[in-house]
């Protein structure tokens, strides 16, 4: 980077050009992220500014995202994330698009379980039972780790008595399950490992609170172990965040043997594993047994996320995490910092609904008619689209993951190619770090899809590929 | 400091020794809050260590919230905040008292209104008017800014359609809305500004974001705006936190004028201000107004957030923002990370109790309760307690802060002697950034508290006044 072309004026601050110059050799890519930039002691030799507009400019890079400071070490570039552009497009989408307009649309975007299968009825009637009982205390809270008899209740249906009470604190869903242990445990600069590609929307968390992020490649059985412990070795890192069943957008299911070595290496370089459990209920391969990674942790190394509303609907907002020891006093206090605490009502519903068994037997119809989309949309890609693809068989779940194998189409452009004829995919670029590392991949969800529409979705999907 | 007593051993790696042995120079105090921490290659000469011994020392006083380091500058000593033990032990009171023992309890810590006063009738037969119109369609979210309705009958009951309708943002109580402004707008070691005393919540946001908290006095008729404006001219401030109504916990109001000149200070220094509207439904005194600071925001400066939970029970979690234009893309991307939406249930519950004109009448009778509840509390005290105290006449809301004028009794003393003659108040410490400017004040919250038995907890606090 040469300073020649950089010249102040009476419009703008001097920190403001300055990092607008740095930014372009950012932007440009010449200066490589993870670059460090000029020390401020030679930037003030160099060019005619004094050490404070240096600082600010550096400042005002970071704030932007296009640089990072270390200490003792200096401030290094940043590329910012391409995938933004498409990332606002892409939700912009659903905003655009009214209830009634996405009805026209094959939508394989989905991610929870339809509307047209929720018991209304049952749900109506449980609501109506808690009301009753509780009257205006429903919609009061108390406690701050959640609604005791809901906890009571997960304990024993879930987990057989086998976690502590004071160990289960309801959330307002995953996500914001996830938003609390970044809060409660990463802060800026901290090491934090994903397994790529992963969910969207844990990678926006901990980009959020600045972590850095070290991707390591997944497997069929699970995260790349060799590839993980080689980054243990060289870094302190804070928590590995993994899916454990039917990872999204992978598909992929950690093997029992994985899981064992992985609370291995959890205990040796002290880190926590981040497990979230966000739709383990639908499982329509029976050799797929069913042990959280959680249930194996004695070593109290895991932070166990349950969502709720991917089966008993996202309106509801409701999951709950499994603490580890030492880790739920901090946990509960961020809880309380970022929305106090979770519908009360809704707690005492979903309670109701799990004790008396409705939970259980929702779930069962449910995987009955998802197994059915699941062999249907399996049976369409592999007689229509062929070795054009490949993608892991998950054997539950509710979205495969495709790789466009021949051709030089992206899933951005295909993306953008199949929404003109009313198909909706999600392309792969919002579940990598770097997009780029995402274009060969797109996620077909077909919770929302007849088999019918399934096929013809897939056979327009082959008009491009 | 000097490093004299510094004893390296085989149990503990040598930064952890030395994090250690500077931690106890910052407890002591001898080494002050903000000092500057002796540079990396001082300590490399002073002491027997590498470079990276000493950036992972002073890494692990950051972290644990004992230093801050500035880029360009060093790292600082940082106090450690003592109030934190007697918020724990402030917070454990209310788990450890169950829901049916508190009963016995003269609560004086009620923030909110009581579950007594709610009409549960009308709100069941909305949740069932809702769930009949739009069955599990009410269970789903398709809006991540919320329900449209909703919003639409926000800005026609409440904005007399003076605001656009994307600005108007749902979320899960005003806690959720100051949490999504401070992750939207707040980095680390920015500066903020918060009104002293100020929201506990609010303290914790902003500190859990690592931003600098700058304390500014309040008068009885609001902020400083002196003090506040000498501030503005020497640092860069981020954001102004204020309740405009009836401010938690100094009861203030801000005035009219003070109102237009905040806002000119806002433009003219280039800041946010939050207003948190939080109770302002409660007006007892017919002399004050009600106009939010975000009604007369021209510049677009305001970012205003809106609590419903305090009136409408606080198990609903539900609130809303205004962004100024501008923001409301990023503060939309900040609450999908935080939790990707507002129980959709709960929403369109909301929309059709406001809609019906539930929510204006309610509003009317709580306050002809409260107004009664208020007028029997200054009573009280002013017979009572008489000189040794002194308040602001709040004219609304729905709790005093008190002012222990006499005597050597501290708020918490007061609090803990209280708590055994089964009397709950909320000692002050909680409310100020260094909890010992708390010490001479408490809150005194009289909407859970019958008129007989406000009368008798004061005369109880009176023995130990």
């Amino acid at each position: 980077m040469d300073f020649k072309n950089l010249i102040f004026n009476d419009d703008k601050p001097k920190y403001v050009v300055l990092a607008e110059y740095i930014k372009e050799f950012i932007r440009k890519g010449e200066i490589e992220d993870g670059e460090k930039l000029p020390t401020i002691r030679s930037l003030v030799d160099e060019i005619d500014v004094n050490k404070a507009t240096i600082i600010s400019a550096y400042k005002k890079l970071e704030e932007e995202g296009y640089a990072v400071s270390k200490i003792g070490s200096g401030t290094f570039a940043k590329q910012r994330d391409f995938t933004r552009i498409i990332k606002r497009q892409y939700s912009r989408t659903f905003k655009k698009l009214s209830k009634d307009r996405i009805k026209d649309f094959i939508d394989f975007t989905g991610e929870t379980t339809s509307a047209e299968l929720f018991p209304i009825d049952e749900f109506k009637s449980v609501i109506n039972e808690v009301l009753d009982r509780d009257g205006a205390e429903a919609l009061i809270y108390r406690d701050s780790l959640g609604y005791e008899e809901l906890r009571e209740t997960i304990r024993r249906k879930f987990w057989n008595n086998s976690v502590s009470l004071s160990d289960i604190l309801i959330v307002s869903g995953a996500q914001q399950g996830i938003d609390i242990v970044a809060k409660t445990i990463v802060n800026p600069n901290d090491n934090v490992i994903v397994e790529k590609p992963t969910y969207s929307g844990a990678l926006s968390v901990f980009k959020s609170r600045r972590a850095n992020i070290i991707e390591v490649g997944i497997e069929d059985d699970g995260v790349n172990l060799e590839e993980l412990e080689k980054i243990l070795k060289r870094n302190k890192i804070k928590l590995f965040y993994t899916m454990s069943y039917f990872q999204n957008p992978s598909g992929v299911t950690i093997s029992k043997e994985k899981k064992e070595k992985l609370l291995l290496l959890a205990e040796k370089y002290d880190f926590y594993i981040v497990e979230d459990d966000y739709l383990s209920e639908l499982i329509y391969d029976e050799k797929i047994e069913y042990i959280p990674i959680k249930k194996m942790d004695i070593s109290e190394k895991v932070i166990y996320i349950k969502s709720f509303s991917k089966i008993f609907l996202p309106g509801i907002r409701l999951g709950y995490m499994i603490s580890p020891k030492g880790l739920n006093d901090s946990l509960q206090l961020a809880k309380i910092n970022t929305d106090i605490s979770t519908s009360s009502l809704m707690q005492r519903v979903l309670q109701k609904y799990i004790d008396n068994d409705y939970w259980i037997s929702h779930t069962r119809e449910l995987t009955d008619v998802y197994r059915m989309r699941y062999e249907c949309i399996t049976k369409s890609i592999d007689t229509i689209l062929k070795d054009k693809v490949s993608y892991v068989l998950t054997g539950g779940g509710l979205h495969l993951f495709v790789k466009i194998k021949t051709g030089r189409m992206d899933s951005v452009s295909l993306y953008n190619a199949l929404k003109k004829e009313n198909v909706l995919i999600t392309p792969g670029v919002l579940f990598f770090n770097n997009g780029n590392d995402g274009l060969k991949y797109f996620r077909i969800g077909f919770s929302e899809v007849h088999c019918d529409k399934i096929t013809y979705g897939i056979e327009i999907i082959n008009k491009y590929i």
